[in-house]
């Protein structure tokens, strides 16, 4: 930590360092030409406490020198994490593509889906079963019956499932049904249920909120891991900015960010990122190259006819094509789109 | 809603106009000079599916005319909605101020915070129990132990206490404790926990979020009204924006927008909203004369060794005067801070 | 200047150190648990080079210890600035009221507008002559005929008159007909512009940008003041955010924050702040108690027949109900309406 | 026009449509079950006051159907714009590179960093010769003599040369010695400036303002146009968001967005998109298969030394390589890094 003094005050001063000192560090003194600024040494991951000494009249600021997580940190683990779920892995030399409806809808409608996103490459289907919706009369999902449609559906394909899960009582029974529980963004800080699905030995597809900086996104990992889950795959889905010709503002850049400071998965969700079909195939190149590690994208027999976010939904002709349009790309990353698992263990 | 048409072809519009039809809608037609419009005539707020037709090549775009909120909103009820909680009125002619540590840290504290603000003058005592932390390292709380002694302050000063609730699980045991259930800013699109406590019979003190729109926090507000519960107070708690020289952008215009919209009370917390105790006393005066209907503030007898938000926590003798310099602001705007449920009951 | 090392390498370490040196700075070095930290010590406002550094690959971060003002900054000046313009005082004790059309329109219009104003005690007289338009098809005013129309209107009245300049070299043109030359929020960085008015001898009404920090703002006031104009007013005139309810988010709580920083006055203008007449009264109520200094307000006699900005134009009738309602306001915070430059001058 | 009334009060409602008349508009009204809408027929890009009638107090809103540009728009011009520059050829099926150093600071520089980009492939040389800086203490650049030094520097590597105007009154002399005329993002809407850059017979590089939206990004190129000057390049550089792990948020998006509304060339300049080093080549590629028509990207021979925007530039080396990795992007997107004007011309 830096504690930045607005005093020259020596008594003020020592007043800090004292502090600083019955908090357990060591204090470090540096007398600029405009400011004195007092470092404090030691593990500051753990001492949030000093962060108070800013209410200090003769502080002016406060600020931290590192990172706060640990776990989902490059420096815990330099190799990139690879994820087996059955027989597809996620990370390292994979490019997964998760895909399929907003909403499970009906037995017919997730099962066409199903048999179309995996004719067309994807490896893993999605389906919300409990939907967050911001108006309590909207459609809020078929549940329990929906998450036995979803795994008969991925069951009929030989795909996983990966499926939304939103309070922490609901994560036994959405475990019992998916592959991979998906928070969802409005629920990136909601640390009972963080908590709820590290303590389940599945993996865990973290969606970054709409407000929540990468920073905050890897401290809601470090939540997943700190309760011995190690199993995150983090997605980029965009972030709310006061652009309005998308539906959100998809931050790109956070792929590369993401990969130099942590060493889990990052995947991209175009389909939410834009909020319009016809800008997911573009973004879904770029988040190939731009080193991303899979993609979940939306797709609907007749997307006019979605329960929920049909505007952002790809109709299967244009799942097709999109798929056809990464391949090349995938290949040029030097990553392949159909590594199962057991290709990349060791 | 409104559908602007991307053609002038008689054959999609025909499309478009059938579908609007088969969703219960009378749908009408306007040819602009450079535009078709169809406009969807029907009670939209429970027709979330037409917006799915903005998937479609040839609709440019879908917008609503209403907003989604109904028992909320203004148009449910025109005088404004007063809560009632122990002797404590909230809304209507009364100012209200909850004042109290982040975090209860131990019987001392609570105590001594409790009968600082009591005798200031705050009628409703806060203090946090569950804590949502960035971090998992960061102090989580004292959970029950900390309910229980917030209670006791409260009883032993005869004020009703405030306390946040992170899960729907904890709502039953939050709800033994406190008077008024507290929604924090994370958790405010979290479904599940806002129908947990729509269930319940005690206020809800619902907090924006720092994504939230207006438009959503109403709708959150909505969610526990559809469950039975009527008493929700909402609280403007400062939005996520590019500044860095305050924590959070306290949005006081979110005061005359929501009287405007709605009939709920509408509190400020310029703790949070400004993350530092200097600029809390002119944003809680702000509030006032905005048309607020109370505060919520911490306060901390040492906010240098507070566990948590020491930065913006007033000590005791900063918050008496805040309470001196609102208190001729409240008169003048024709409430009163001493009032109780009883005198403005009808 | 804070040099965070991503490296523990003595070699790399030397090397940054050297290069601090070779600019002028004594380097300090402070091993921490996890990071070793450069402390660069010197004059850092002017040797921004520091900041390349940054692009060493073994430099995790590089970030500054002061802010860049100085002229502008309370360092600089204790007391408050006071500027005089004819005899209106600003700053220091007074609470000083500019409002008019935001464009005018006809000799009529700025006249009607003009009486009413004054009579209401307004002591300034805003119009818009030379209008930044997002559309090149929407008025861009009057130009220099609405100069003249504004001074005669402000002549016949006895009030000064503030109106924008958008490039340097309407400036003198400008400068012969104001009494206040006002930069827009979008020319908030233009610095050519700056500059300009910079060499002029009238005071400067500079608005925050849209997309301006508080620190940026004070920066852009740093280029008027460095060329000989001390005379600067700031203006918080609403940021850009995400929520939609309101044109700007109105971020009042900039005022503490400048108070705090900079000697200069801070004005509001709630009609830009929240784009809407309805909202235009409350937080110009919550401007003078949170301790600005003026405000700047759109006052139009038809709004609905405005050339530009009717929605947030203020009837005169709801101009004097404004006035009405923040006179008490401005008392009670030792303020005055009616000072003028003679009674604050020492 | 939608106008959206807050009443069903039939006089109130003819006082509306009356004054829609008077614009010269036909009125239509739709009555819905819950409001009443008064739609504005007519070309209702020019006529902008209709917005004034929101400050009618039963008008509870007014939107536009249509976007406000006609030139920028897809509707004036089907084929993509393809403008020629030299031998170079910008937009449709070439693929540009302009390279170069935030500031040129001396000859030696520009002409190594000149060599240095046209031998790795870049078509075109950038390099800051008026520069904005936030801080009137920083380098304000060489001017005119960096402008000799620039343009020597593209003679003698054959490179049409690009590089920022800033105030109205350096366009001529810019234009003396630049090929293309560079808009910097903090005057995205300095209208002054747009207008005289439109009325000179050079291309002109438009950048996104930091918070400016798409929409507006196509107004300015509408001022441009307006004077007469059809050449106009877009470029995305980032926009302001609440992440501070890059310096901006670059909102790829832009791209198949503006693709969709616009016949004109988008660039990304991932450098100051990024804000470090870093992260420029995953971007640059992203870009590439996004659609992007080109790109602008710093490079300095020694990062660490320059005197501006250090940490976001590349090292020759790394532009190499960077090269190197977009150009089988390029071919996979059928464009060409080689293809000159000639090639393009039909």
């Amino acid at each position: 930590m830096v504690i930045v003094m607005a005093t020259r005050n020596k008594e003020d001063i020592d007043h800090v360092v004292k502090k600083v000192e019955e908090l357990g560090y060591r204090a470090h003194l540096i007398e600029g030409v405009e400011r004195t600024v007092v470092a404090a040494v030691g593990d500051e991951r753990e001492k949030y406490r000093l962060q108070s000494l800013e209410s200090l009249p003769y502080v002016e600021q406060v600020f931290p020198i590192l990172k706060s997580f640990k776990l989902a940190g490059r420096e815990a683990r330099v190799d990139d994490t690879v994820i087996e779920v059955g027989n597809v892995g996620i990370g390292g030399g994979n490019f997964t593509v998760m895909a399929g409806p907003c909403s499970v809808e009906s037995r017919e409608q997730i099962h066409e889906v199903a048999r179309c996103v995996k004719d067309a490459g994807a490896q893993i289907l999605r389906g919300g079963a409990y939907k967050p919706r911001t108006s309590p009369y909207s459609f809020q999902g078929m549940e329990e019956e929906g998450l036995q449609l979803l795994k008969e559906a991925g069951e009929a394909t030989g795909m996983p499932v990966v499926t939304e899960v939103m309070t922490p009582e609901q994560a036994p029974i959405v475990a019992r049904y998916a592959d991979i529980l998906q928070i969802g963004a409005r629920n990136m800080q909601n640390f009972g249920l963080l908590k709820a699905v590290g303590k389940i030995d599945k993996p865990v597809f973290l969606k970054r909120g709409l407000m929540g900086t990468i920073n905050e996104l890897l401290m809601s990992a470090e939540y997943v891991m700190a309760e011995g889950n190690p199993n995150v795959i983090l997605c980029e889905r965009g972030i709310r900015t006061f652009e309005t010709e998308t539906r959100n503002t998809l931050d790109l850049s956070a792929v590369p960010v993401i990969k130099k400071l942590s060493h889990l998965p990052i995947f991209i969700d175009p389909s939410h990122g834009t909020g319009h079909w016809d800008y997911v195939t573009p973004m879904a190149k770029a988040a190939v190259v731009s080193g991303a590690d899979g993609l979940m994208v939306e797709v609907h027999p007749r997307p006019e006819e979605a329960f929920s976010d049909g505007a952002q939904s790809l109709k299967p002709s244009k799942f097709v094509r999109m798929m056809q349009e990464i391949e090349p790309l995938v290949s040029l990353c030097g990553k392949s789109l159909t590594a199962n698992a057991a290709a990349v263990a060791k």
